[in-house]
């Protein structure tokens, strides 16, 4: 499955109003237990370079955290307004 | 499904070795068809903020980007040599 498809098949469960949408991922699998964890810091930064582009409400960001093993994934969902 | 679980059974498909490895996914859903198309260009700076905390080499960078109706996802797969 693509990530497309995984979301368009998201969006089929939340969209009910066509909202302006940006979703990141970040899924960081280290090789050894010693690789840095930088995900937390990386979330920061990207969302610097994010509201270069478009008007970000911190209520409108949804942030989750999964890890499993070796593979973290950082999830950042924003509902945009949109800049003019 | 959550995003760990896609990238677990990711990972089962390709992970051979115990690499180092950096996804990035960005899916961006326009509410009208006037909305910008930022990708390719937060690409380019998300990659830069990336490059302060992993030796990136251009060789080890896939990139995909789809497209459905509204819906524009770009992906960004990174094989890393660590900074040491």
């Amino acid at each position: 499955m693509s990530f497309l498809s995984f979301f368009l098949g998201e969006r089929k469960k939340t969209a009910s109003v066509a909202k302006e949408r940006l979703q990141i991922i970040l899924a960081h699998e280290r090789s050894n237990k010693n690789s840095p964890d930088y995900l937390q810091k990386l979330q920061r930064e990207l969302l610097d370079v994010l509201s270069k582009y478009v008007v970000i409400n911190p209520d409108d960001i949804k942030v989750n955290i999964e890890s499993h093993g070796s593979l973290d994934v950082l999830e950042v969902k924003i509902e945009m307004q949109q800049k003019n």
